[in-house]
């Protein structure tokens, strides 16, 4: 399968997501405690990799399967990554807005540019630096507030520490994906071994958190199993099919393209979220979310097209497209 | 002189002129008649081209000047599409408020590129088309209403003939562009006779509008002469000053530079106002003129920069730089 058919797929239920969770909504609140929705999700993804591995233990020859520990291990890295991350999620939202987490948000695109520049020794171009920025403006330009809107004064005024922890947040965020990229590379392994791996840490992780909730919550609502499925509407099971399919889609992705591509993919889906509001909802569409759409556009292009296309070379490069294709586009090879 | 020290120079000055203007007002409205202004410009221009002209043609060999008609007539053409220009700019404005003209305005940019292309035959790579384009969405993403601004609903809620004027009035202005650089590049008559030409209409399409100005007004105010000089005070004179530099300045970019290094330059100097505005006046940086500025600014180094450092070009290349600079940055041959 092409990379950018996976990207798409990836755009789509990506945005999915946002429509379907809004949905699963009944009078502006979660009637299910939406904390289970993860931890299925994991389990969904654990599922679908063990049957597709199953299934290819049964041909010949058996897949690439790495069991020691010293492999195994390095697949709990990103289960952790996240735990600290959503740490230091809560610790930001103590000292800024959402709105203003949400901006910072798009730091991400830029942290995961430079970690796989310094963690996975990838190259950029000057033109695809200017791209991965771009991008951040991009999708920074769609979240703009109107006029009219609340809260509007809380963006540049928020305490250091909440600046501080947001950038920790945008690096944490890079390094889970870049890692996973790394370990999912890192040697020939079938896909779905992998896959079983890192959701088995992923379920495990994830249960842990509700065990922690309850702690937390003194077992008030009782403990977490017992109200699994409770106010689970069928909009709600689509919830859960539609993250665990965006993280297998994913899990693709981190091992026949890169981290980039998904950043790209799931910034195309934000904005293509936002175009659907506008039709599903009450979303009223503004100056900004097309400025917004216009930059990323250009980003995708600048960033993706091939430099011939951008620009006119001269004809003795022309005459040779391989070795620019070789030099500029290396990006692409390993899909 | 190096095209960019001339460029730089005209973003600083047009960027004065709106702080000029603003600090010339007192009471929040002008105490002369500000249509005394362009009119006095051009006659400092016509003064200063004069002036240098005269000296140049103490000097031999004398200036090229070409004298006939055939040739004069055409410097009456810019001045002419200015006319139409300032009508249809006030058409414009009956259909639409000044926020959402002053949003359209920045069609112009694309306009300006199109007929580029178009009237002088000059060739655009796609990454300049596309700096093109951003450079247009970076200044529009800087006047985004912020929240809390008035008049938030208006930009999509003009009538019909509001837009089709506003595209209208921006390919007028990049006409006149595009006009002005064909006559000054279409001979090699010196700058300064050509600019006593362009001048010399100029003064006298303005003084035409003083005179309509009175007529309409029935001579209340007395006739244009009798107040040309009311209410002026030493910032009014800068106004004058600054206003037939920046001129000047053009005219200099129309024969040795193109009419894009002058879109450049004066969205740079929208951008630098707004900044010095948050200094000098009670203007509150926003979001969205911090993301305009990282477009613009990208924007800038995607037209300027020279292809080699944006892309890596395969080794080939770089071995024969002569032959990328001659296809690529053609542009520059003119400065």
């Amino acid at each position: 399968m092409q990379w950018y058919v996976v990207a798409s797929l990836l755009t789509v239920l990506t945005s999915s997501q946002g429509i379907l969770t809004t949905l699963s909504q009944s009078d502006g609140g979660y009637k299910y405690d939406y904390a289970t929705i993860p931890f299925l999700a994991e389990i969904f993804k654990l599922l679908v990799s063990s049957i597709f591995l199953w299934r290819e233990c049964k041909k010949s020859p058996p897949p690439r399967m790495t069991t020691d520990w010293k492999t195994v291990r390095v697949y709990l890295v990103p289960s952790i990554i996240y735990l600290i991350h959503n740490n230091v999620q809560f610790a930001t939202l103590t000292y800024v807005d959402t709105s203003t987490y949400q901006i910072m948000g798009n730091l991400k695109i830029v942290t995961t540019g430079i970690l796989f520049r310094l963690f996975l020794k990838r190259k950029l171009s000057n033109l695809q630096w200017m791209a991965i920025v771009l991008l951040a403006v991009g999708t920074t330009t769609s979240q703009v507030k109107g006029c009219g809107e609340a809260s509007c004064d809380s963006l540049f005024s928020s305490p250091i520490q909440g600046y501080i922890l947001g950038v920790l947040s945008a690096c944490l965020s890079a390094l889970a994906g870049v890692y996973t990229e790394f370990i999912m590379k890192k040697n020939n392994d079938t896909l779905y071994w992998q896959n079983v791996q890192l959701y088995t840490f992923g379920a495990l992780f994830n249960m842990g958190r509700l065990f922690v909730d309850d702690f937390r919550g003194g077992f008030e609502s009782g403990p977490w199993w017992s109200r699994l499925f409770n106010g689970y509407t069928i909009t709600t099971w689509l919830v859960v099919l539609n993250l665990g399919s965006t993280g297998l889609l994913v899990s693709w992705l981190m091992k026949y393209a890169d981290n980039i591509v998904k950043v790209y993919s799931t910034s195309m889906a934000m904005l293509l979220t936002m175009v659907l509001s506008v039709f599903l909802f009450t979303f009223k569409p503004t100056l900004q979310l097309l400025l917004g759409i216009i930059i990323c556009i250009m980003s995708l292009h600048m960033y993706f097209a091939p430099p011939s296309t951008l620009i006119d070379l001269p004809v003795a490069v022309k005459a040779a497209p391989q070795s620019v294709i070789e030099v500029s586009v290396d990006r692409k090879t390993d899909s």
